[in-house]
């Protein structure tokens, strides 16, 4: 895989585009490419284009746009991911594995037995920490879609929004839940999916109910108890492996 | 869950059993547990007992076996992972994951581009490093099994071993296999699973050859370019979703 780069609002009618700073600095000081090299742009909305670099500085590196180019496919059965908030490095490699699996969205939630409160998130979500690891997963695993990770919100104000969701929405209830993934077979592939994903310590009996009159099938992974930041990835490996043909 | 403790070669008629050092330092200085405190210990075979903490100095504990008590579930259908090695910490997460998802045994490769040469996964195994990662994730996870970690070995010398095999073999082989991992769908539920996962390179043309001649399926897991720690964890979960109903 040619190295990629993120361009957002990239008009591909532009001969040469201008990296933003971060990326300019991915470009020519991890990478040290020169210009001339090959690369690939994509603007994070599923747009990717060949590209040579053209000029390299400090700060500064613009790339000489070519002919539009083949991202990773998206994924048939779009599947948004909402997740409680786990300490620290866990989220960050909660939200780098989401985007690696390919979801189309990401929103953190503050649920009762959360391991970080509803401020922290909102810090983090300030200095865009969480945004930049989903840029930065889209740019390893070939995606040309940079999904968003939205403003982290409590869950019992989510869950509310949730009662006229057209998807099938799944909430990951570790080991209670009387449907085991499986089974998930027999029902035909849906138009979508959300997975809510709940934090290290699970979630509390309110929000199994508030889930369960909100629509969402409480199913589990198996009879193991998996690490917390595990499960949104194996959640959505069955999923995919279930549904999606790419 | 309570605190669990691996005892091997455990005979639930004794009517107190010493823990092993590592196991007694675990419960003594970590997890600071005093006479009378409620502990499981399992045997890493399958057995699994209730437990009271009978004595605990520096480097000794002791424990009263009580009632057998049930562990998580094994795997209906059995699987086991045959892995290129990679490089250090990322070897130990594989293997980390792989015994949580219930893999049965571990078979670490070393393939024509692996990240470790068969000396240097010698003298990991040799120290015991990985079979202690099986352990303690069989702690976590709930499993009265520990999956053994097997000597390393050549892909070629191993590979020879396999065209006998009784079971599935698949091997992931990312992007270019013909077959995507939902497509198992259409096979009869295996008796037992066999996965072979290549290193970060990917696997050599030869290797591929090999495997196609030893009867593995070469599948995909989707158009995404996955980490290569987290294709072994991905594929058990996809596995599992299509297969195993515990």
């Amino acid at each position: 895989m040619l190295p990629r780069f993120f361009v957002p609002d990239l008009d591909p009618a532009t001969e040469i585009v201008a990296l933003p700073p971060d990326e300019a600095l991915h470009l020519g000081r991890v990478l040290r490419l020169r210009p001339g090299a090959d690369v690939r742009v994509f603007d994070g909305i599923g747009g990717e284009w060949c590209g040579v670099v053209a000029e390299v500085q400090s700060r500064r590196a613009t790339v000489r746009i070519g002919a539009s180019a083949a991202a990773a496919a998206e994924l048939r059965v779009p599947m948004a991911l909402a997740v409680a908030t786990l300490k620290g490095d866990k989220m960050d490699d909660v939200i780098r594995d989401a985007v690696m699996m390919g979801v189309r969205s990401i929103q953190p939630i503050v649920s009762a037995r959360a391991e970080m409160s509803t401020s922290e998130a909102a810090r983090r979500a300030r200095v865009g920490r969480w945004q930049r690891i989903a840029v930065a997963s889209a740019k390893q695993c070939g995606r040309a879609v940079v999904p968003p990770v939205e403003p982290a919100r409590d869950f019992t104000a989510w869950i509310r929004d949730q009662r006229d969701r057209a998807d099938v929405g799944l909430m990951l209830v570790e080991p209670s839940a009387q449907t085991p993934v499986r089974r998930l077979r027999d029902i035909p592939t849906p138009s979508a999916v959300t997975l809510v994903v709940g934090p290290e310590g699970g979630w509390a009996e309110t929000e199994l109910t508030q889930g369960a009159d909100a629509g969402l099938v409480s199913v589990r992974l198996g009879g193991r108890t998996l690490r917390a930041d595990a499960v949104p990835l194996v959640a959505l490996a069955a999923c995919h492996a279930l549904w999606d043909d790419s």
